[in-house]
């Protein structure tokens, strides 16, 4: 069966089980991240007191941990959270939204890798750069690095997928202007998306929480990344597409998104993915 | 006069008296509910700084506390604010968000519950059954419970909602494929809305605001929650009315939910709404 | 080169500079605020732990700081992230929701005012006139204080406003049926924008985001004000005439002001912005 048909038939898969995804995340985009993870079949349930994030993620069939508006005690909850996600078997997401702004922010980050077992880490090029080691420039939750659109020039950025994803023997998706999607050993190109997406805010949020939603419903990671970021990809088009470039924007975008993802068929991913394996 | 024509005099009311209701509720849906509550024609205000919820509520014509992404010190503010209100005989709605997920969750409703005089409780199936003390499954902040769209199939739900509300002394709303709204004595079935709504986050939360917005324009407790679920009830309805199927979803049908409700209208009521008395 | 020309000229400064722009902020309308800094081209970031603001604000080139849902915890950070600010010359452009609801609110604001440097300040005309030692009633974040749509009989308003801008040598923004804004000796009065505009949780937020957004592309704080100001207006306007006024209310509106601010043009700016200088 070819990636494209996998990835429809896990998303099949997760309106079929409907998996819980526990997020502890943050206040600025935690309506779309709900909302997104319930367009696509899934169940979101948000809770980040450290007294019942213990009992919660035993419930979930996955934990998304984003680093949006983090405190200290929202840290601490991550965690809790994380530990026992790792007992269960649990899959942890994490979105390492502006590592690099803030020492604190960095150190935050830096503690969660070192005390989790990640099934998935989702950032753009300044966050993955700077989990690997490397200076780069986050401006505040933005991404300042330039990515090419050619696939065949980001051979640097394959390179530090591949070995970060090695490292800390989990899965490394950078979405960008080319997304790349990395178990260490396989490497996927999509190139889906359009660029006005970056203009929304929680559109990496809400990529995250559908990896979030594939990796509840199923038990390879790899596919689950790649099965969320080729989604918010595809719903990205779709949702530019049904613009009326006249006069509708940014705020119309982000409805149509959830849209698309809420009426995503096996069609639109078979016929709309552009992914190549490395 | 007939129930419709009740319900559409208290609409009336709240864009007349444009009551303030105070919320004390969770960031993932903080602002569907306050915007669901302008849309009405009341005047939300979200404060929760335990220092100033109790002057705060002093000023409002009602008090929701919602249990979404409940933490200890949100708790307490909620038992300052809601004796505060008690006092002056402000009322007071619960939705008890997830109850029964986590023992922490539970305990703090089951403290509120204790120490508060509830003008109404609203909730789903699963939340209501826990509320109750049976043994319900609550999937994080989902309903689990199925329940019969027949309303004459619903007798063990109208016992519970009835014995609960004559328990605790209060209006008991159960929302579901038929919503259940009673204050012990008399009974309403409503056969309003539409199972996507289920598909958008804070659907029920926003029902609560609308009680709260009802409770604070009149004196009836019971006419207060039937008109908040008949009303989101009907707003789901027209506004499932609207999307293209083709192409809309759950993104384009919470934006039609709030534009319904500001543009409600005696007709809208009285046409529509399905209500039975028991 | 007049004014309409001058707001204009600041707008596209934006989109080239793409300022950081560094909120403090609710957890109500975060994600409004944030979406629309995107819209207008800067780059919004949400930060509050009190141990990362320093170092986030420095990289910033602006700071909102926000009272809506202000807590003890977040006033702090702002005080050490304006301070900080101060230090760089970062301007800082206060909102301060709801001041007068409670005493606790009240002081916040007080004490931000004497501790910081600020470059402006926007308010409803209830919340400034607190802010100016008058009597005024704050029914919760509304403002209940009713102002003239005619310019003319403004006078009261326009000498707090002044009085004011020169006693904390700030810019002061009210915004209204008529928007004032003044940094104490020149005096602009802008007539756009709708009274339907009030029905959305947040515009008055927006609106601050918006300042802020300006404020970080130039160095004019007078200029930053009223174009953020007139910006909010028009974009309002656009909104609503877009209503589809049989169905379409104030869930869609938010949605058309967001698209208009992204496709906000020069045009638009000079053809329909209604300003006078007192």
């Amino acid at each position: 069966m070819d990636i494209n048909n996998k990835i429809a038939d896990l998303l099949y898969k997760i309106k079929e089980k409907n998996p819980l995804v526990h997020h502890i995340t943050n206040y600025v985009t935690a309506n779309d991240c709900a909302n997104i993870t319930l367009a696509i079949g899934a169940s979101p349930v948000m809770a980040d007191d450290v007294n019942e994030v213990w009992d919660m993620v035993s419930k979930a069939s996955s934990l998304v941990i984003n680093m949006g508006t983090i405190s200290s005690i929202r840290a601490e909850a991550m965690i809790k959270a994380g530990k026992r996600a790792n007992e269960l078997d649990i899959p942890i997401i994490l979105d390492p939204v502006g590592i690099g702004a803030t020492p604190f922010r960095t150190e935050k980050v830096q503690i969660l890798i070192s005390e989790l077992k990640l099934a998935a880490i989702r950032g753009n090029l300044s966050e993955i750069k700077k989990l690997y080691g490397m200076k780069s420039q986050t401006k505040g939750v933005d991404c300042t690095d330039s990515m090419s659109s050619n696939v065949g020039e980001l051979t640097e950025e394959k390179e530090i997928a591949k070995d970060l994803a090695n490292r800390l023997n989990t899965v490394v998706a950078i979405t960008g202007s080319v997304d790349i999607v990395t178990d260490g050993k396989t490497l996927y190109c999509i190139e889906n998306g359009h660029k006005i997406m970056s203009k929304v805010t929680g559109t990496g949020c809400m990529c995250t929480s559908l990896i979030g939603a594939c990796s509840g419903a199923g038990h390879d990671n790899l596919l689950a990344a790649l099965s969320g970021v080729a989604s918010m990809g595809i719903a990205g088009e779709i949702g530019y597409e049904r613009l009326n470039k006249d006069y509708e924007g940014t705020g119309s975008l982000k409805i149509r998104i959830l849209d698309a993802i809420y009426n995503l068929s096996k069609e639109d991913i078979t016929k709309r993915a552009k992914i190549s394996e490395d």
